[in-house]
């Protein structure tokens, strides 16, 4: 009953997609001719690279305080985790597609999957949390309402955002990554700027 | 003598064992010509790599279960626990077989060697629990008996209802592979809608 | 001081070296073409992650048991852990080497390198064991002098018998080899049915 | 609010980046033709291994050290380790590109890669640590004013450290890298052997 074990587990699977991402840019260098230039051509990898890495690194601070207040598990709570966690490991494969795709033919293919991948996710993220606290199933019960409120708020814009942006990649690929990099980039100072250093985390 | 190292040894296995799917996904695409239609093309390895996470995920909650009822390890099953663990680490191998091959000549081939890997796994999923529960060798004092025997019961079809898939996959690879997600999707299903719920997990 | 973060680090390590495993037998099979063949030509990749897992799964077994005697670290008992541990996660490079060379020309050189890399590994797990045990530096107050020496005892042959094996491998590869997974094999059987249940695991 | 967490994440990514570094060895035996000779013309890539391994196992004692001495966790604190982990996370990529090309033409290209990955990483690590422990931010309130300004003092050099020899490996590609295993071999020399066996660890 206890949630430690999922704790393990979850953290786990963030820190291995996160860490497979680096396979990705590997892959992009061929041979040993004219390295430098190589190096440099591939900046679109790096910038993947640490959109992904920030991106998992973000669901895995939520994840880390949404449990925070939740004092135990059941199965359908562990196998919609597992639901959730088979979309985060997915991230690296579409990051792969847009690193290498992104300047060519196929930037349009490879933004929308990353996309979708993204609103996938986000959607088990919410239906793991409202599962866990709609009628506070499985929450503690010392858990502040308010707390409890502002995760939820937080959280169902998340699958809306991502939709909004993959529509623009239907339209302009290049301007959906930079969507995608921007939603991060901007959730990390929010969360980190402004008062929420008191936030339980 | 605690039982805490073995279940962070697991876990690591566990999500890494499902995190590497991914690889596999990775690796049907071939260079950017079409990506869009490459992506399109590809669609059994989304299913493969969602079946055998599942199927990771739910041996990850199963292994969870049972190791609530135990008090303590010995050698012999720390050794029965790395043998379970070799079959977990197996499965991201057949699931691209499977993947791969499905929609060719080497359908059969993948599938059976699918269902071998997991009926190799099941039979040491069973004796893993079977040693610790025999005469309650392992148990905690307060271990509930029906509790024991419901575990005992809900893992000894395991092996059979693989072996049974297996057979089918010999015959029709595909109807195979179908009752490979079925069992997965069943299990899944069954446990969180039946009850279960107040079951220890 | 305390010792739970260098088992964390260590289990990481155990699990990801055993279940890289699997990308060795993965990259034995080319293309789809007579997939059924492949399979069963490629046995040996089956009995070499079988054989490293093994070891892998005995070496985390082993530090299990000797950390249980360990009070604290210190900077030079966490560097030699992680030459150890340097050591275990090389294990996968020459086992896939076995795995492809034991049947062809490079049979000796592959075997060969991993006898080496075995005894490296052992050597390095008597540096951390006996840096640890001497004088007691980093022992528990209660650790049993007869259980201490006991280990000690258990693993000082370990690179001795690593050696014999290579040399063999060095005479005939597949004699040596085949030592390996007797070692391995043998380990396990001695120390799961000769009164072991009760040592401290 | 608790560290523990960001412990197992952290030490995820440690483990995951160590003993992926075993890949880029892995990947420079090409076949089986005169594998004895292969495996030593590749020396570079196992003394690479070796370095970026140590280099790694640093960290996560640093890492162990300074968490010691730490709290509390607030977002901004985990965030700017998401983005340390980054470049831990980094670093098997240039370890293969210098393996790969040390002897080559774009040995130059490789070891300023590596060089500028260690700076990243020393500068991020560098804010992780300054940020918890400015004003004393998030240290526990019993950490020794010593300890701590021993720590900042003992991180500081790191960036300047890794940009010297950056430098050098513009104008001399292999003393860079040479410079990058002395850096390496030193720290642990140095903080094995004086006196240090009393500090936190």
């Amino acid at each position: 009953m206890s949630t430690s074990r999922l704790e393990t587990f979850a953290d786990g699977v963030f820190a291995i997609a996160a860490t497979l991402l680096i396979l990705n840019v590997d892959a992009q260098i061929e041979g040993s001719e004219d390295l430098r230039h190589q190096l440099l051509h591939i900046w679109p990898s790096y910038v993947a690279y640490a959109v992904s890495f920030l991106t998992i690194g973000i669901l895995w601070v939520q994840h880390h305080t949404f449990m925070e207040q939740i004092e135990r598990t059941n199965r359908t709570f562990l196998f919609l985790s597992v639901g959730f966690l088979m979309g985060v490991a997915f991230i690296p494969f579409p990051t792969r597609l847009v690193a290498e795709n992104i300047r060519e033919e196929g930037a349009q293919a490879a933004a929308v999957a990353y996309g979708i991948t993204l609103i996938v996710m986000a959607v088990m993220f919410n239906a793991v949390w409202l599962y866990a606290a709609v009628g506070r199933r499985l929450l503690k019960e010392d858990a502040d309402p308010r707390v409890v409120s502002g995760i939820t708020r937080s959280y169902l814009p998340g699958p809306w955002i991502y939709l909004v942006a993959t529509i623009v990649a239907v339209v302009h690929p290049t301007a959906g990554v930079v969507l995608f990099a921007a939603i991060a980039i901007f959730y990390v100072a929010e969360s980190s700027l402004f008062g929420r250093d008191e936030a339980p985390s």
